[in-house]
């Protein structure tokens, strides 16, 4: 049983890692902090967690975070990087769920999230942490970079295709779909539900902050630069993504199914469904699996991924709890076993 | 371990129910029926359970039900009372989702339900499934009935003020609103998302099933008959039902929040929130509780109550699994500790 | 062709206003007013009014509303009383869409609405603006308090019980659902959509502004005041009012049918259903349509009102333009003529 | 004024054809029929036509569609084709908003739909309802093939940059959305709003009957064969298609704003937006217009065109009235005025 901070409890991370977290076998929710909410018990601002998190909100200033085995920040973005220097000297383990130390090109970091990255050392030594990627690396890790939503959902569509080299890398479109939580627990209006429900939109077709982190995993896999057109839509869903991933192939006598089912045999969060699938992002609701389909229409050289994941869980708070279960020696699926809710 | 079958699983009640099985320590699902998709593996239709779900379903009439220890029926309104002899019989335990032993008074249950009753004889001994209740005959009950959604949230809601005879029996008005998963996965039209997303209707105000079985449930805790109007209505959403209860006080002088208080200060499914709460049904989402605001507006003699469910889970699924835990003399909250599911 | 303004048009009123306005024959939208927006084509605002609308926000101290022949409010609460004198003493007509002119009693709206009333000499002359009831005093007003959403839909559902006596006038129930673009588009967090879709809550049980609203308005229908308990909910969909009201039949020989078809049988915007009916809001969305059905379930005491409205039309801003018509002595349904948009 | 037919008006093309027909000031709706309902008013399977709609619906044999002027058939695919010989001889034209005449190559119409055709020498005189590609033959057209939603907005979002050939045509990429409203009024279980609400997923990527009309008509734009991939996704909301375009530019030099901004200069109905737009469906909600925007992200050599239109109004109902308007020498926007309802 380790003790676990939370460093910003109050946005859907947040709350998706709490309900993750109070059901772990291994963890014991030991402080929450949250500046605007200081003071206030953590089930009054969500009524769902009355019964499962008796703790309070504290203030982040006077936080015993470093008392912790494990933090997860789910803060904004440059909130981990102020804190995170202070914890690791202490000793104390770190998950950052926000951008921090995502992207291993500072200058680039800086000009994506516009402003000047606090710890540039401590970026080369955090692990990306994708664990169909980086399972070893995670293993030892003291500081992960969790990856964000689309980059999780693309990442994991692309892989089997790019690390093989089957199709042009020149070329690559990623059309994606998030629900509306990917958005965040922010008063915004173009997230108020007169706004967005009954409404399809893209949004960032000019640049999203994204396509940095998708670029950098890709070409990573590949071994070399990818061109990715990344497209992200705002769809009138609560929870899920679904990428709509379009290849060109290179090497037209590939069988695509076996590739996947092989790239992701075994893998216990990534279910590649069988041929001619359409996997649905309900399919995969509140539960850390990402579902692949793989297609090929009218047998031609274009290649259709389709690959959906929960956007808070295996693209946020429960990919955290894989990347500690790593961390910390448990089985991988500790505490993550929970079936999709459908419908 | 018990051996579990399941009669009818292509329905919502019947998918959820698959959920939290599959979930339960205790149990092992042994058989799981259905005429029309005998053959298909589960998990084709509901990809949601694929790798926790290894069953195909079977058919009804070769399915070797008689060898399981529990069975549930999931299925349509007057089909359990026509297979339940033979499996009592043989040693089952039976615990019914649809209606047919819910209504004690036989004639009354011909009217609503427009069919003879072909077991009349087993009604008398059916427990109804409500452990808020009935916890101690269902301990030992062969044949019991679950209740229904509505019924649920309502005679919850109203107890308390109905068993002590606090507000006048003979206007008590329940105004209930439940999400479109309540209909059932049926092909019909007015439950497309094209009819009932971004819409709102009553539907029944002439009379609904769920009237007399609330009725009943009410008279029986009041010691006499009482006056009930109840007016169901379609939500745009697709679990939850929320109830919003009115009577009118004649012991002004009751301290209500006490009274809900004391009567559910040892259920571990119902949740009495603080004075001046406004329930949620998503704060309830996909889990086995009730949670409950007692208000006298402007301090009048007219009592509020709000009382919210997830109709699937405390209102079918997961009242069925309490009840079994009840049979099988588990731990009353065994398989049914997921949290809920916010946002 | 008459000159109008419009205060603040960056809400849901606003807009809706301007949909209406831009489609009126009789009417040139000649400014529109905002704060926050002053200088932003209107038509980049909201995209939908592209090609109908060409004018830009301006500034509120600078906009030449005195030479306009009629001033619409879409302001918040307080606003139109600080601005309405000048008007009124420059020959200018207003419709107020928010409070500030609705309560005759200067203490209570005080208290509602938590300040110090600005103009309270001007209340008195305010004519309330539901036309099946204030008619010919409309025609002749120069300051019109438009009703607010829910009381329109809760009075025009009460009004033949309450005109006629043939309930008790103590313990009327009156249980509302509106959609969220009710509370208005606001940057607060409990509306979006993230929280409030597949979702439902009552709210304001212990009291909502709407209350001494409608109270007022059934008392002076009564002839003495009235009873009314009044819980409003927030329900998953964008436009539409669903008003689910109670009354304890006094007369129980009357026919309910009958009396409801004869009270509006001259009003071109309220439509009484057959018996039987369940209205849906979706009968009415983007219209200035009120239907109504009358039930008596179980031939009982009770009686059943189920009234339905746009909340935004004729809720706001197609009352609105209904009291313009009858102010300035058009065909009450002038460029009010529009179907309801269905699926 | 027209006598106008509607074939087969239950659906939702059918539907929203009523609601434009009843508005239309030169169309006097003259029968409709529905084998299924026949005898039934309209008004009531459709209560939001309450008081525009005074027919019944006929039985299709008995129903006098020769003394019509023009006849709508809103059927399944399959119907119109057995009819139409008849009502042209008898001097009606024809406006089919299936899809029987529109593909050209009847082998490839026989293997989309599966049937044989039955009058194929009546498809070489069907004009393509698409006025901004076939303004002029529309006008003497006696039969016009309706296009579908998915072709409309595809088609319009491509054609400035097919026309000109800047992009390659062997790689166009169409990713389009569609509400649910686009799959039919169907009591179908996958439409169902708890199988379809909150999620979001691709279907028909193995191939959709979409794909050989959108290529037919791109191909007689560019002058030449196309490689099209077109993945059609159904979205949680009622009304609205989102079609993202991808192709990639072999004239890097090209203006492409300024392009489409030309093209659509005297176009009534496609508004392109200013650069750097996301239009969104609800910004054409219930009206007949198409908004567009493109983009050339990150500067490269890959185009995205944004295409929003109604899927019941430009994608259907509302391009048969435009069609009609043509054909009858009316101004284009007859009866097509009605501003977006937005929110």
């Amino acid at each position: 049983m380790i003790k676990v901070g939370v460093v910003g409890g109050t946005g859907y991370t947040g709350v998706e890692l709490l309900r993750l977290v109070a059901q772990h076998p291994e963890m014991r929710l030991q402080v929450i902090t949250s500046r605007k909410e200081a003071g206030l018990p953590v089930a009054d601002l969500f009524p769902s967690l009355r019964g499962h998190v008796g703790l309070a909100f504290s203030d982040p200033s006077r936080a015993p975070l470093s008392d912790c085995d494990l933090v997860f920040f789910a803060t904004p973005n440059g909130v981990a990087m102020e804190q995170v220097r202070e914890l690791l000297e202490a000793g104390v383990r770190v998950i950052d769920l926000a951008a921090d130390f995502r992207l291993k090109d500072i200058a680039e970091w800086e000009r994506w999230y516009g402003m000047t990255h606090a710890c540039p050392d401590l970026v080369d030594g955090a692990v990306y942490g994708l664990p169909e990627v980086n399972r070893d690396p995670i293993r030892s890790a003291n500081l992960v970079a969790n990856p964000g939503c689309y980059p999780t959902a693309v990442q994991l569509g692309f892989l089997p295709l790019v690390e093989t080299g089957v199709i042009d890398m020149g070329s690559l479109i990623a059309d994606a779909k998030s629900g509306v939580s990917g958005a965040g627990r922010k008063a915004e209006i173009p997230i108020l539900m007169a706004e967005s429900a009954d409404n399809f939109k893209a949004y960032g077709v000019t640049g999203h902050r994204h396509l940095p982190e998708i670029s950098q995993g890709l070409q990573h896999a590949a071994g070399h630069p990818v061109g990715l057109t990344f497209v992200p839509h705002l769809t009138p869903m609560i929870r899920g993504i679904h990428a709509t991933l379009y290849g060109r192939l290179v090497r037209p006598n590939i069988d695509l199914q076996a590739l996947f089912e092989a790239r992701y045999a075994n893998e216990p969060f990534v279910d590649v469904l069988p041929p001619g699938s359409h996997p649905e992002t309900r399919s995969v609701r509140a539960s850390n699996i990402c579902r692949i389909a793989v297609h090929r229409p009218q047998g031609g050289n274009t290649v259709v991924v389709l690959s959906v994941i929960d956007n808070l869980v295996k693209g946020a708070a429960g990919q955290a709890l894989h990347n500690a279960n790593l961390m910390f020696d448990w089985p991988e699926t500790l505490g993550l076993t929970q079936l999709p809710i459908l419908p």
